[in-house]
Parts: C-alpha cells; sequence; structure tokens
C-alpha cells in the first residue's frame, strides 16, 4: 500500500499525471492492475490519496522538528523550512508538481482541491502566529503577519518550481538565503 | 502565422503540451493540419517557435519601458517588475507553465533549454548589472547582488507558480509586495 502510493509519487512526480496510466503504476510497483483498483476505485482516488500521505509526511516532520527549533530565532517558521530542505530533494519536488499538474488541468477535482488548499492554509496560519507570537513578545519588529506569510509561502514555491524548471538543485542552499532575509526583515 | 504561434500559447498554457496534438491546434486556428506542417517540421518545432516568440516579446516590452523606469528607485528592475506585471494576466502565467512542462519531460529538447536558459541569464544579468551600477552610486546599500538576483528571479517565478498552482489572480499585487521588500533591502 505505502509502496503503491510512493511509486506513484515517483511517476507523476516525473512525468505528468494525465499520462501516467493505471497500468503504468502497476508496473512500477510489481502489481496486478487488478489488485491496485481492488484499493483504489479510480485513479483520481489514487492521486488523492498519494497526495493526501505526502502533505502528511511533510506536516508530521514539521511537527516533530518543532521542538527542536524554540530557541531558533524563527521559530516554528525555522522548523517549516528545516522540513522543507530536508524533505527537498525527493518527495517536496514532486509534490509540488502534482499540485501544479493538477492546477492546470481543465477540470479539477474539488478533493484535490481541499487538499492543496488545505496544505497552503497550514502554512499561512503557522507563519502568521509565529509571527504574531514573535511582535508580541517583542522578539520580532512589527510587520504585516499577512503579507510576510504570503511573501514566504510564495518564495518557497518559487525555489521549488525552479529547481524543476531550471533543472538545478539548490534548494537547501535557496532556504538558508530566505532565512537570512526573514531574519532581517525581523530583527528589531 | 502570428495567429498559430498565439493559438498554440494559449493551448499549451492551459493543458499540458505533450497531450496537445498539431491537430488541436490547427483546429483552434482553424487551418488545415498540412499548413501548420508547411510552416513547422514537428510539433518541437512549433513549440519552439512560440517560446521563441514569447521570450521576445517579454524583453520587447521591458525594453519600451526602460526609459520610464530612469527615475525609479529601482531603476530597470522596476522595468522588468512593470513587464511582468503587465503581461502576467495572459503571457507570462502560460510561458512560465510551458517553460515548466517542459523542464519536467523525461527527454528534454536542447534547443528549448537554451531558450529557457537564455531568459534566466537575461534576467539574472539586468538584475546583477542594476545592482551594481546602483551600489557604484552609493544609491543603494551594499548588497551581494548575484544572491539578489536569485532571491528576486525565484520570488518572480513563484508568483507565477502560485497564480497557477493555488488559482489565484493576484500577480499585480505580489509584485508590488516583492518591489516594497527589495527597495527596504537596497535603501541606504
Amino acid at each position: 500500500m505505502e509502496l503503491i502510493l510512493d511509486a506513484t509519487l515517483g511517476l507523476v512526480g516525473t512525468s505528468h499525471f494525465s499520462v501516467v496510466t493505471i497500468r503504468d503504476i502497476a508496473l512500477a510497483c510489481d502489481v496486478n492492475v487488478a489488485l491496485l483498483y481492488h484499493y483504489f476505485a479510480s485513479k483520481d482516488q489514487l492521486i488523492r490519496a498519494v497526495l493526501a500521505r505526502a502533505l502528511g509526511q511533510v506536516t508530521g516532520d514539521y511537527e516533530l522538528r518543532r521542538h527542536a527549533h524554540q530557541d531558533d530565532f524563527l521559530g516554528d517558521i525555522g522548523a517549516w523550512f528545516a522540513t522543507h530542505a530536508a524533505m527537498a530533494p525527493t518527495m517536496m519536488s514532486r509534490m509540488v508538481k502534482l499540485m501544479s499538474d493538477q492546477a492546470a488541468q481543465p477540470v479539477r477535482d474539488p478533493e484535490l482541491d481541499t487538499l492543496v488548499q488545505g496544505f497552503y492554509s497550514f502554512e499561512r496560519t503557522l507563519i502568521v502566529s509565529t509571527l504574531e507570537a514573535g511582535m508580541t513578545s517583542e522578539r520580532y519588529r512589527p510587520v504585516s503577519p499577512a503579507k510576510l506569510a504570503r511573501f514566504v509561502g510564495l518564495h518557497l514555491d518559487g525555489i521549488f518550481h525552479a529547481a524543476e524548471s531550471r533543472g538545478e538543485l539548490r534548494i537547501a542552499e535557496d532556504i538558508a538565503e530566505l532565512r537570512d532575509l526573514l531574519i532581517t526583515q525581523l530583527r528589531p
């Protein structure tokens, strides 16, 4: 089951998900098509399970890192960056690609949309609350939490997008630059 | 000819270019397939022409705007942002999508790669030289031009990527935020 989800993410993370067939996935997992249909009623349902699992792994990794970032000037935002850097080479890039391919479909899957929106909303909430808490305790200079949260979210998207469209592997470095810039913006 | 290139960009900007056929394009332009093959030997060649034209329109628009940004604190970078904001709703998003779909292909077209690299290198050069000139004249605080150029480039990618993957139309606003942040980083 895990194997199927991993193999599917591998396939849709390298070619477009509209061209990946259930047969391709079965072949990649070395299982038969009937077994795949036993677990998942449709390709849409499989893709949803893949994305839900990936999102769960990202937020799970973040929860495990939060404690270690208590003394980080960026707090939970630092933990979020660390998760992105750690999961970058494989999972994150594939997940970002899947989310964006799905968004570009002429007919969108509302359930998949809800998952994606939930992910962005999780990110926004954690950044905004970290910024608000930091301003209250006067560790951070007054900023607009909503604006800065959007800025950080867009920049993370840009980092993963560029890694793909420019074919570069500089994600950890790019995240470190974003960290530095955010610190200069927040330091009183 | 222009009509064919526009129609193709419209098609590959909304669905994945691997699923768009020469027949789809002919249908969208209301011309026959033979005429299309008269102009373009292959779909690859047509896609290259589409991207080359789009990139030419972007850099052309930028050249026209440079003069008007002489008094802009951000100079040529301001003109580059204005081009992105102006061309955002239609052209830029489709072009960014086409570049990233192409990059995700298992077998990449080296000629298309060269076009894309040329675009990013054009962007990098204009940002770096604006920053260097601004530091020499002491209008800007000392910064690392290469790092900041990459940061700006990644962020623009993120803005267009998010517009697609989050289905939002906030590009002009997001570019204005990037402008503001860059100004705070550069003001002495």
